[in-house]
């Protein structure tokens, strides 16, 4: 028992599995799944997301410096996967999928109408890495689905929304709340 | 029903929490819970970590160049989540936690025995975005549990892991898998 010792691979898990959307009108709209995404400054909010070049999505982000991540959800695993494996420059994504697309607020690209959050970002920084140049960007504003915030309090729950995660060739639910944030030091009432 | 727009936020959702590991020798040995992180590049295989250079990891991993990026499962719920709200500064976080080191293969940082899979890194580049730093790294190696190997198969079962996912402050378990990689065009049989 114990650990064995591999080269190097891409285990960073889970991941998400966004549907990045881009392109500057409703004919060129297009989405992309993306697993290699994440948070990469709190303030300013930044994100990055990394891309083949050669992927259709590419030059559509370029073309524009903006696109659109949208958080994708149990109920959109099969257009998720599809996104991925298919390409925009075959298919019309919109169709295949079944997904909507709706105009952006603060970007030319679209939001996707079934994801329970969109957001809306400028690219500020292209590196290119090897198989993958990773895209960094601006978080120009969030767009919430207000299916999932409480009119009451105003919360919004993304748990309610049955986020989906993507580790190492699966896509998964979220299942049960094992804690909040600080609740290992929490004292006991 | 339909989107309303908030002003930018860190919302990329499910992510990874996982406690890096840094520090050259057993003395000074630290590990630091860490959500800003991803897979940027798959070849050559490149992650990143952000975190705030106040952190007390933050010089331990300047020192050497290298780190640890550790996955974390639900039993390690409360310790992932104890290692990111407390400071190594204040406390022995291995001594809190009850988390077990191990000495690295390639790197001086430990790898953290409990957890399924320590993920060995060189330092290549920073950014200094604004609240966070973004470390960018190579992977050196894997280093996989073998209790989630499959003798017969070779096959690494990062599922039967029971890997945690962090979202919009809550830790949450994975729950049922929805589809592998590519389902979405497989033929029926």
């Amino acid at each position: 028992m114990g650990k064995v010792t591999w080269k190097p691979g891409t285990m960073v898990y889970p991941a998400p599995a966004v549907l990045v959307t881009c392109g500057s009108t409703p004919a060129d709209w297009n989405m992309l799944t993306v697993a290699w995404t994440g948070t990469i400054c709190t303030n300013p909010a930044m994100l990055y997301i990394s891309v083949r070049p050669e992927r259709h999505s590419y030059p559509l982000i370029m073309a524009n410096m903006e696109f659109t991540v949208n958080l994708t959800t149990e109920a959109m695993a099969r257009a998720t996967d599809w996104a991925g494996v298919r390409s925009g420059k075959d298919y019309d994504k919109w169709k295949e999928t079944g997904l909507t697309p709706e105009p952006g607020e603060m970007v030319k690209s679209p939001a996707i109408a079934e994801s329970p959050l969109a957001i809306e970002c400028r690219v500020k920084e292209v590196l290119h890495l090897g198989s993958h140049d990773m895209i960094m960007a601006d978080v120009l504003c969030l767009r919430a689905d207000d299916r999932y915030i409480d009119p009451s309090t105003g919360a919004f729950s993304l748990k309610d929304a049955g986020l989906m995660a993507y580790v190492h060739g699966g896509y998964y639910s979220l299942g049960e709340l094992l804690g909040t944030f600080g609740f290992s030091v929490k004292k006991h009432r």
